[in-house]
């Protein structure tokens, strides 16, 4: 059995979940929703890289992340973000596809597994 | 390495696969379908404590949950189950998106990540 | 702390991403995208086949499968596809759920989760 630590647990989720050496983030969305795809993917992670750093982890240790635009059209914009995030290194399995998320402002949500 | 154990494997899926100390549940629907987003939700959450209990896990050891609805605007209805649920405690990390599924009056679907 | 090894890392993400005993594969699409949900399926599993040899893992090994479907109403055309490839054991958990992908034209993809 390995230990469970839940950070910034409050309302309907955590924002980050350790279990032994894997760490599970939500579904982040950007704060300021005014910004376009690549603005609030850039936001989005940032807030990854902060809560990775929570969880003793790092952009260099995920695994796979998952990608939601509300426009599929908008995929290009935000890769423009996730390539200079990642830098081409160390790149994690992924899945980008179209859902509408819970704001309709909202245009990107990202959610990733990393390794401690 | 360490053992896989499959349960209610029949058809197209397994129900929940447990791998080491980490157990992986199918996307869960209602079994009634003519409920609303709240109802469907809790007949859900209580498939998922029951095949939670199966792999001798539980709701409070739940990593990460994905949630589908078949339109964004049911999220609050589910909620209302999911927070009945949760009662606030042991918050997994989450993402809450819209897609159809594969039936019509599906209206919520939850697959969960969970310790052991 | 388990080691991280990752397979045909290029562009925006790597294939396939071992960690410790769990394996995490990107989302695969069909490389021919003519073909019709059940082709589409079929390609994409041959893919999913060979990159877990690659990692040392194998089909029987499958935790859980995320599958999206451009037109839900392609389900049972991919599932022909799934079932001639599971051939009916080792069932992994799964969800299959509607959203658009990068390319129009792109039926099906999907995504696992395996244990090496």
């Amino acid at each position: 059995m390995s230990a469970i630590v839940r950070h910034e647990s409050k309302g309907i989720l955590s924002s980050a979940v350790e279990h032994g050496n894997t760490v599970y983030l939500a579904g982040i969305t950007a704060d300021d929703q005014s910004q376009d795809a690549k603005g609030q993917a850039a936001q989005i992670l940032a807030t990854i890289d902060r809560l990775l750093a929570l969880c003793g982890s790092h952009k260099s240790k995920v695994l796979t992340a998952t990608i939601w635009v509300s426009d599929i059209r908008n995929r290009p914009l935000m890769n423009e973000s996730w390539n200079a995030w990642t830098g081409g290194k160390d790149l994690p399995a992924r899945a980008c596809i179209e859902s509408k998320m819970a704001d309709p402002n909202c245009l990107v949500e990202i959610q990733v597994v990393a390794a401690k």
